[in-house]
This record gives C-alpha cells, sequence and structure tokens, in this order.
C-alpha cells in the first residue's frame, strides 16, 4: 500500500517534472510547485527542504521517466545495432511522448547549468556522463558483433549522435519545424553508414511517428 | 561624440551580455542588472522600460558582437567553401574570444525558450532563422562554385552542422571536455566530404586554438 504521504510526494514530482520541462530547472519554485498542487508552501517544505532538494529530486524523477520510455523499449530488441537504433527511435522527442508539455529536461540543463556552480550543475554532468556511457556500451556492443567497423571512434559517434539529438530538439521544439524527425533519420544514417552500418535497421514500419 | 547616456547604456548592455552568457536570458532581471552597474533601479528604468525590453536590446547587442567576432572575418577569406570554413572556424567557442564569462546566450535560448510564448522567444526564432539562412547562402555559394557537390542536400548540411555546434557548446562548457574542439572538426571534415568537399579547407596553422 502507498501511504498518503508517498502518494502526494509522487504527484509533486510529477507536476515538477511537467514544470520543468517547460521553463527549465532554474524556472521552479518551491512556491509555484505548491500553487499549482493547491497546496501551502509550509506543506511542500514537509517533502522538499529547498528548492535545490527538489531540483535533485526532480531529475531522479526524470531519469527514472526516460529509462521507462527510452531504454526498457530498446532494451527488448536484439543487441547490437538494432538495440542501438530502438534506443535513438525513443530517445529523439521522448518528453512527449513521455507526457510531458516541454522538452527534455536535462538537454535544456545542459545549456543552462554549463557556466553555473552548485550541486544540480554536478548531478546533470554526471547524468549526461552516464548516458554518453550507455550510449558507448550500445556502439561497442554493435562493434563486437561486426554490425559496426571495427575501427571506428566510438567516442567521436555518439559525441556526433548527441548533436543529432540537440539540434533535433531545437529544430523541433523551437522553430517548431515539421522536418526534424526525417532530418534526424537522414543524419543518423548517415553516421551510421561512415562507421560502416548496413542500413536500414528499423524498418520503416516500425518507425515511429514524430514531427 | 558619444553622449552620457548613450555611453550608460552601451556599458549596461555590455554588462547585460556577460550576464545572460552566464544565467541565461530568463536569470536577468533589471534590479541585478543595477547592482552589477551600481545604478539604482529607477535610473536602469530610463533605458530600458521593462525586463522583456532589456532581453529584446541584449538580443541585438548579441547580433552585433556575434557579427563583429564571427561574421567580419569570415567576409575576408574568398567565397565558397573558405568562407564557410572560415565561418565554423570563428562560430565555434566565439563567445569565450568576444570576452564573455559564460557561453552563446542563443545557444542557450534555443533550449530555453522553446516551451514559452512572448516577443523575446519570436526574436530568438527569428535571430535563428537569419543565422540559418547565412549558412544556407554560404553553404550554396560553395556549390555554385564546385567546392561541393550540386545534388547535396544544404539544409540537412545546415541542420547537421548545427548539431556540432550544439554539440562542441555542450561538451566543452558543461562537461569541460579538452577533446571538444577536436571532435567538431572531426564531424565538420566529415560532414563536407559527405557533401563531396576535397579536405582540408583551412591549413592547420590558421585554425583557431580552443577546447
Amino acid at each position: 500500500m502507498v501511504s498518503k504521504g508517498s502518494a502526494t510526494r509522487e504527484r509533486l514530482l510529477s507536476l515538477g517534472l511537467d514544470a520543468i520541462s517547460v521553463e527549465g530547472l532554474s524556472g521552479i519554485t518551491l512556491g509555484g510547485l505548491a500553487t499549482a498542487a493547491h497546496m501551502s508552501k509550509s506543506g511542500l517544505f514537509a517533502h522538499f527542504s529547498s528548492k535545490e532538494q527538489l531540483q535533485l529530486d526532480l531529475l531522479d524523477t526524470m531519469a527514472q521517466t526516460a529509462t521507462e520510455h527510452v531504454v526498457a523499449p530498446a532494451l527488448t530488441e536484439s543487441e547490437g545495432l538494432p538495440r542501438l537504433c530502438a534506443l535513438v527511435e525513443h530517445w529523439l522527442g521522448w518528453a512527449t511522448r513521455a507526457g510531458l508539455r516541454g522538452g527534455c529536461p536535462i538537454a535544456a540543463a545542459l545549456f543552462e547549468l554549463d557556466d553555473l556552480d552548485g550541486e544540480v550543475r554536478t548531478k546533470v554532468v554526471a547524468m549526461e556522463s552516464q548516458w554518453r556511457m550507455l550510449l558507448l556500451s550500445l556502439v561497442d556492443e554493435a562493434v563486437k558483433r561486426g554490425h559496426l567497423d571495427s575501427n571506428i571512434d566510438a567516442e567521436q559517434l555518439v559525441w556526433e549522435l548527441c548533436g543529432i539529438y540537440l539540434s533535433h530538439h531545437a529544430s523541433s521544439r523551437l522553430a517548431r519545424d515539421p522536418a526534424a524527425g526525417k532530418r534526424a533519420r537522414i543524419a543518423f544514417d548517415a553516421l551510421l553508414r561512415r562507421a560502416g552500418a548496413s542500413l536500414p535497421v528499423v524498418p520503416i514500419k516500425q518507425r515511429i511517428k514524430r514531427r
């Protein structure tokens, strides 16, 4: 049984995650979240001792949500290139499919917190590094299985893939470009081809509908 | 002769540009800028009627600064691929070379304002679109001169180039990765090679030192 306190906490984290997807991590305040949740600010303090603690907890919530919507479905695909491609399919535009009004909070945080200091920045750096390590392990697995050339620079591939993700985020959300999804796929396909892949890996009919 | 009022305004815009490079467009406040400038808030109101007006004026200041540090030096190179490559050399990491403490404010704004509404967002969208049109015109010129294949998708090239820029920003500023500059160059070279370019266009000794 879920206690009333933990159900309230979960509701607050869900509201908060939605809020940071729109306004960024810096935009959230305890007062604003209390208003959105129809609670008193002192009621909120029972769950989060400070704005910073709320931000840190929201980053954990985001990681859980992304794991559920991006990583878990990719893990059902066979190892190597199919799994890497499935992850990218689920990664692009995941925030919308997870029901958030705004975009990926961590992509925004990369630019929001880059020049600031503190625990929240440290956590974002660690999360981003873990994410890149996951991508790297999928690329390495694809190399091991002979799906990609053995002499590729896997870190370079991941670096460029992150650029495709960021460009997709900016063009789909800021410029509201209907071609963003198509452009991301062309770029990703070219990146894989450069790494020696035989395409297509993901049949067109299995691809996720997106902008 | 520069009047005292316009000298003050220029100093405020310069301080403000530095502030948004660190804290983003949303992070700036009239009160904060007044404190940084050792002025009263009411003194500041003589120059900017609202936070939004200040943000809009700072975007103009940023455009002027970027024109001076990125576009102007590129225009001294011969037309076609040399000019495109020079622009990219000067674009990557330009904010630091322009003396700002933080990173490119417009890159941050792409993620900060994507899900918000208002005049500031509209202006960022217009500026980003103009920037992409400039890149597109340089790519088109390189195609016309036979430096790039005539059948390339120039918009796709620009889209991917923007991804390289964003990945460079994130990896150099957030992750503080010393290899960011090298990775951006490898990615850009591969993009140009895919478009049929003969490389290197920019001799190593002319390249800008960067992280």
